[in-house]
C-alpha cells in the first residue's frame, strides 16, 4: 500500500494522526513531573524523549504548543527543572490517564493515583512508583519552524534506579525494569530481548554479547 | 542507586555512554537510506527518530556531528531526500552491522546484505526487506548549542507498507510487522502488546480498545 504526501494530507484527521504517529516505530514512555512556583504538581505522559548526548548528559523532548502539555511547559520555564519517570507495565493505565484534560488546579498525580516523591534539594516531583527516575534542569529550546513545535533539551542532574538493574558496562536493563514501549498514540507494549549485539566492525558480523 | 551529575561526569566513558543511552527508555529502530549525487548508496541505523507532526507529516532525528553518520548527513544535504525503513526482527543483525566504519566507497547495503529498492521519481534508496518504508524530503535543521548536535526535520512525501497492517482508525500494527525496539546502544527487542487504550477523559478510566 502506498500513500503520497497529497493522499496523506487528504486523509480524515484522526486517521492521519494515527497513521503518522505510527511510522516512526516504537517510542519511549515517560512521565514528566513538574511543579508550579506555588508548589502545585503536574504529571504528563510523553513519547518523544530521545538521547541527545552523554557528556554532558543531555536528553531532548518535543512539545506541541497547544496541548494538554501546556502546564508542563510553563512549569519547566518557570522553575527550570523537571523529572522523567519510566512508565512500567504496572502503571501504564495510570500513565495514559495523565493525558486527560483535567481542570486547572487538579494534580494528575492525585487524579490518576500515582505518588509524588521528592529528592532533597530538587524542586520537581518524581513518580515514586517508577523504577527509573531522572531529574533534569532546563538547558535550551529550539523552534521547529515547519509547524511551530519546540524541541527542549535538559541536562541530567540526578539519576535514581534500583542497583541490580545496571550491567557491568553501564547498560540499564530497562526490560527487566518492566519499562514499556509505545506505538502510535495509544498502544503500550512490553518487550522481549532478541540480543545485545557486539560493537560493529567492518571485518566481522555482530555477535550476541 | 543514585548518580548525581558530578558522579555521571566522573564515570568511565564507555560506562557513562551505556548508562545515559539507557535512561530515555525504548527507542525506535530505523535504517536511513541516502545516495550521493553520483549515485553511491549509503545505509545507517538510527535510534533517534521521533514524530514531529501529522499535518504536515513531519519526522525528526538527531545527528551527532563526528560519527559514522557523517555520510548520511552529507547525502541528505546534497540531494534533499532520504528514506526511513523499519528494522524488523528478520534484519536486526544486518541493521546493527551498518554502524561499522566501512571505508569510503563501500555501500552498507552490499556490505550487510540488504537490497536497495527505488520508488519511481524518488532518488533515495529504500530497504526492500523493510516492512514500513517512508520517503522524506529535508525541511530544516536546528543546532543544539549545548553539544553541537543537529535535530533534522523531514517531511513525508511517500509511505509504503503492507495493506493488512493498518487498522480502521489509521493505526499501523508495527508489532505485527515485526518492528523491533532498541534500548541502550546495542540491545534489540521484540514486543508484546499490553493494550491499546481509549482516549483519556477526566471522568473515566481508560479502557482497552
Amino acid at each position: 500500500m502506498r500513500f503520497t504526501k497529497e493522499e496523506i494530507l487528504s486523509l480524515e484527521k484522526g486517521y492521519r494522526t494515527n497513521l503518522i504517529n505510527s511510522v516512526t516505530g516504537f517510542k519511549s514512555a515517560n512521565l514528566v513531573g513538574t511543579v508550579t512556583p506555588e508548589g502545585d504538581t503536574n504529571l504528563a505522559i510523553f513519547s518523544s524523549v530521545i538521547h541527545v548526548g552523554a557528556n554532558p548528559p543531555l536528553l531532548g523532548m518535543l512539545f506541541r504548543p497547544v496541548t494538554v502539555a501546556r502546564h508542563t511547559y510553563e512549569n519547566i520555564k518557570a522553575t527550570g527543572v523537571f523529572t522523567l519517570n519510566h512508565v512500567s507495565r504496572d502503571i501504564f493505565k495510570a500513565a495514559h490517564q495523565t493525558s486527560a484534560r483535567y481542570e486547572d488546579g487538579v494534580s494528575e498525580f492525585e487524579a490518576v493515583g500515582l505518588t509524588p516523591w521528592y529528592s532533597p534539594g530538587f524542586a520537581a516531583p518524581f513518580v515514586a512508583e517508577s523504577t527509573v527516575k531522572t531529574g533534569l534542569k532546563f538547558v535550551e529550546e529550539v523552534e521547529i519552524k515547519a509547524n511551530g513545535t519546540l524541541f527542549m533539551v535538559g541536562e541530567i542532574v540526578e539519576l535514581i534506579l534500583p542497583e541490580g538493574m545496571i550491567a557491568a558496562d553501564g547498560y540499564i536493563d530497562i526490560e527487566e525494569a518492566g519499562t514499556v514501549a509505545i506505538s502510535g498514540l495509544d498502544s503500550y507494549h512490553t518487550t522481549e530481548r532478541l540480543a545485545r549485539l557486539s560493537y560493529a566492525k567492518p571485518d566481522r558480523l555482530p555477535e550476541p554479547l
